[in-house]
């Protein structure tokens, strides 16, 4: 969708307020009050069947009364009304429609969730969009147009700025604003959608991204229903290289329970959730501090050099500290050249430190000179690609804006990143007055730096992604059946993935010829029945036989059980025994909201105690893989230990590549599960000896 | 020590001043204007060889003038002059000095290190105690006795209190105090040791202990030279169930390398650090915040009842995210009595939610009695053992005196835990004020309270623990030997850890009759050379013999090749094959700081890899074990998966016991590495396969 089409939601001329209350702290008041004290230019027409004049304004009766026809419609009365409310709206050609009350969709009630059907069915056969049910409304403090009643617009007055806040929930609306504006930042929208109804997260976030002003993005979301529009948003972002960070509520299954019950959220299955954002170059906020942590760095524009960071400190513990969360926040310190190391046994003290961290020591106390003795040092370093400045204690006794304008000369001088820790709030002020980005102590600092980092290269990474096809409407089959082992082989083989290789046998003789035919090794002989997906379970596997005879008896034994146990059978599979370093496992499934997905882990007995899984949303290369193997819990073994080669991982990427595309390529297949893929050893890349899937488990639509 | 052997720096009646200034913002006048200003009711003698009168005062030229003998001496002249003044000092009889200048051992100077050294012979000659150098000083603000020159005195005034601050670094002294300060917490103590000469950490945490009025300590450490006084120090905080909450600089490599230079702290393993801090009940800290976060919440002096959480908000968003918080700080949500809903059901609109995250929604807007009329039928819940109060929004419009005065009630009906979130700092007071405890946001709120609930949990583990043994001053040999496999098995054997049934023969034919003596059963077979480790890489290995000839002949083979080596040898050792579910590790050595040392972990070939390990200092119970071993990333495979038994890990816990009690009772032993432990199976506790060595390297001293 066009982000320019919801222009009557961001820049209407005529709003009603279907419920316009005279008291300007009731909901159907607030956004009357909010629009006449923030710059609304517009017309607003308060709707009331009681009163003739509300708020100063004139008011009235009902939407058939009013002047003209509003672009947007404020809903503040509840229940049925609410419902009618909207469909007169449809029915007069009002553009939208912000419906406040709750007890729609959210809740259990199958009447809530009747009527919110009701009003979906009636806007969208107007073309009529809508905003919530449940929705504390939109705001945006460019236009004034405050369609919304967050208290928070009272307790911090809004101003304009480059950020944007957009929310399925009101309150966490409300609190990024709140906590921004308390820092001074500038908000423009401040969005909570509710129940989603129609115009969800997705494509509000679109909408504003269409702003060029907004260069920062932030999101609430406890589901998505819908990733099209957020995904779209996410390109649209990366063109314009705006970050968005998301803090997406119900991680925890008792999280989920509840979210459930606030914006009726469906339990998407959570590391899909963490893949999709991921490669729409969405990062992720842990707790709401986090998602608004970074803000004044992500406004700086500071471009990301590396991951060399400086440290200066007048406090060795904030050099000690300084390190250790650099090393949380996997930063690296700076290693000093030797010109800077002189230059600085020149600028400090003796007993000061001239390595990284740079312990300038209490003589700051004596000397406010020294940072800006030290930093132009640090600057002219190559090898520094960002600074942390920590004054855990300074004021009486120290020229602290001396101090803010050495740091602010630094950091301005070239575009490297620069954070400042200090806790006591009169230092920080000047600082900030200084332009500085400050944070209350040096763990949050880096953390906030690192985020940045983290988020510029999570952002590179998404540009690298091919885009993903749109997927049909189609519902995900909920029935299926698994392939026989022999096929499901096949399938895996056609589509470049290699397999063991297998002989598939009908008779006791073909076994005996195909022991043969692969050499005489010892083998694994397998009943393949043509749905079964337990056969250890059912004392079909036979391993290391390791004569043709045995092979033939093995074959007739494994035949005879599936004619006892009536199992309709393709034979017997007759395949040479695999042995690897490392087993693996590769599977893939179709998400109901997020279409196919494709599982790399650990492999084995334990997957499910081990849980050792990333997953990846195809398309994707063998590259995306390698560094989702990277991330799982046994990479530390993959590289090889006391003298080991290392695994063949290229081909487990390639594998993992391949079964992406097969996913995208074959939409019959519901599930494919790998376990296990067998990984041999590799002199070198390009040299292995391969992933080789040994079994496979693929179901497929009826 | 005593504790109320350091009354002189706690409450001395005469202070000198060495190196006293006028100027009171400098290093030698901070103190005297500090006493000036915080009621320090003793006397204040400066020391100037050029003025008669500082800051209002009489001076006095030297020492030797002094009027009479100070009980400490703060000695604020740097270098050789120090060193000096302590000698002046010592000879007069003074108590105690508190040395400020830096430049001693913290550094690399050698210089700086002798002048270290003889400040404390002269001291240790004299009984006189010294605090630092490089010490930002002490203070007691009962006493108004500041020996110290922290800018935060000024910045943020003192005021007396239940807290006491002690840290190695004069910053994160200062740093905690004025967190604490801002948030209107009395401290009473703030001491910063600097070099840790003589007085340290440990022995000024046992004084302040010793003062009944303290009821929370905040430590920061970057080494532990002696934990003798820590320890004490420790069990004394239990007794009078004061927590300990310690933050230790240096956790990271590039940490350490700074602490080095700091303070000149050596480098403990890490993780030998954090098994005895948690045995003496001292509760980590990760990051400054964190040291301070749960402040008012110990000074509650709420116990723990358990960890089932109540969550209340306006915000489905805070009930969401609050689940999501407890289960990443381990709380749980309970579940409500049916009482307990219908009751809510009657207080709460229909669309809010009645199950465990209460959602009152944006109801509270219009009625704000909603917490009044739902938080005393939480606290009627017997399965309610904690609550937090969210309110993301709030202010105009809302009844916040009320709403704060329902939340006060219900919080002091009973002593559950209670703990509220609001990002808006004039509601935080208004809540304050009524006595709670207040945080910006519910993951913050339920990190503190998890905190809380740890810490206690934790001191209980610490009350089991039997005390550690005083080790004897005795250096670790830095030089051992390895015994043979034989005699290490023998060794361990005697300590009650079941091992292999290994037979020591020293000809082919005792071989062959040690085969038959184990059953003809498939043995190993391995050289046993008097002092080896490397029996694999040397080609001393033989598994799966499986007839008394083949035994003979691998017995005659591992003998001449030793011969050939000119390895002295026991002989060879013929044992059964030992199969196990799960290879463990159970090692040990002796730290030079901390003494004998347990490690329990993951066995096999990747230990140094996978790093599963987890450290316990003995002595210690199975029952401690057995927590360790739950603490491993093998644990969930412990418990047996999809069908399998469980684990035997009693019988690994015993081993690991048994082993602490080898250690503390044969101080020849440098160090035990048993890697595999062979784990059985245990069809219940107490009747399982047991834990059995199959291979040890012991090293003794020489």
């Amino acid at each position: 969708m066009n982000g320019a089409a919801l222009e009557f939601l961001h820049a209407p001329r005529l709003v009603a307020i279907v419920g316009a209350s005279d008291n300007p702290d009731k909901i159907g008041g607030r956004p009357i009050r909010y629009m006449r004290d923030f710059g609304f230019t517009g017309t607003v027409l308060p709707v009331n069947p009681a009163r003739r004049e509300i708020q100063g304004l004139p008011a009235y009766r009902d939407l058939a009364e009013l002047p003209g026809v509003p672009d947007v419609a404020v809903i503040a009365v509840p229940g049925q009304a609410a419902v009618d409310a909207v469909a007169a709206c449809a029915s007069m050609g009002v553009k939208g429609c912000v419906i406040m009350a709750s007890g729609f969709g959210e809740t259990p009630d199958p009447e809530g969730q009747r009527r919110q059907r009701e009003m979906l069915a009636n806007a969208r056969a107007a073309d009529m969009r809508l905003v919530g049910p449940n929705s504390q409304g939109l705001a945006n403090f460019a236009t004034g147009a405050v369609l919304g009643f967050s208290t928070m617009f009272i307790e911090q007055p809004p101003q304009d700025g480059p950020i944007a806040v957009i929310s399925q929930s009101g309150a966490m609306s409300s609190v990024p604003y709140g906590l921004l504006r308390r820092r001074g930042l500038g908000v423009r929208y401040v969005h909570a959608t509710g129940n989603d109804a129609d115009l969800g997260v997705g494509e509000l976030t679109e909408a504003v991204l269409e702003d060029g002003d907004i260069r920062l993005v932030l999101l609430y979301l406890e589901d998505i229903r819908d990733p099209g529009p957020l995904e779209r948003a996410g390109q649209l972002a990366l063109e314009r290289q705006v970050p968005i960070v998301a803090l997406v509520g119900g991680r925890s299954a008792e999280g989920r329970r509840a979210a459930l019950s606030h914006t009726g959220a469906l339990a998407s299955e959570r590391r899909v959730v963490d893949a999709f954002l991921e490669r729409c170059g969405i990062r992720q906020a842990r707790y709401t501090p986090d998602l608004v942590a970074a803000a004044e760095l992500y406004l700086q524009n500071w471009q990301s050099h590396g991951r060399r960071l400086a440290v200066v400190s007048n406090s060795g513990a904030v050099c000690v500290l300084g390190a250790d969360a650099a090393t949380d926040n996997g930063l690296e310190l700076a290693r000093f050249t030797d010109v800077t190391t002189q230059a600085l046994t020149q600028a400090l003290p003796a007993f000061a430190t001239k390595a990284n961290p740079v312990d300038v020591t209490a003589a700051l106390l004596t000397d406010s000179s020294l940072f800006g003795k030290v930093l132009p040092v640090l600057g002219a370093d190559e090898g520094v690609d960002a600074c942390l400045i920590g004054i855990p204690v300074s004021g009486r006794g120290y020229d602290v804006e001396r101090i803010a304008a050495d740091a602010a000369a630094f950091a301005f001088a070239d575009d490297k990143p620069v954070v400042v820790s200090t806790p006591q709030p009169d230092v920080a002020a000047e600082f900030r007055r200084s332009g500085l980005v400050v944070f209350d102590e040096e763990a949050s600092a880096l953390a906030a730096l690192a985020q940045l980092l983290s988020h510029h290269e999570q952002m590179a990474r998404a540009r690298s992604y091919q885009p993903r096809p749109a997927r049909g409407s189609a519902p995900t089959p909920a029935v299926g059946r698994p392939l026989s082992e022999w096929r499901a082989l096949q399938l895996l083989r056609g589509a470049g993935i290699a397999t063991v290789d297998a002989i598939l046998c009908t008779t006791a003789d073909e076994a005996a010829d195909a022991f043969a035919r692969l050499g005489g090794g010892p083998v694994a002989i397998k009943g393949c029945p043509a749905e079964a997906t337990h056969k250890s379970e059912l004392g079909l596997v036979r391993l290391n036989v390791s004569t043709a005879a045995c092979a033939a008896t093995a074959a007739r034994e494994l035949l005879a059980v599936m004619a006892d146990l009536q199992l309709t059978a393709d034979g017997v599979l007759v395949a040479p025994m695999v042995r690897s370093r490392i087993e693996a496992l590769v599977g893939a499934h179709v998400d109901a909201v997020f279409g196919p997905v494709v599982l790399i882990g650990a492999g084995g007995r334990y997957v499910e105690v081990t849980d050792d899984v990333q997953v990846l949303l195809p398309p994707f290369d063998a590259e995306h893989a390698l560094q989702a193997i990277d991330r799982l819990g046994i990479a530390p073994l993959l590289a090889g230990v006391r003298g080991e080669l290392p695994v063949d991982v290229d081909a487990w990427a390639a594998a993992a590549a391949r079964l992406g595309q097969l996913m995208l390529a074959n939409d019959r297949i519901i599930s494919v599960d790998i376990n296990p893929l067998m990984l041999g050893e590799r002199a070198e890349p390009g040299a292995g000896t391969g992933a080789i899937a040994v079994d496979a488990v693929v179901v497929v639509s009826e």
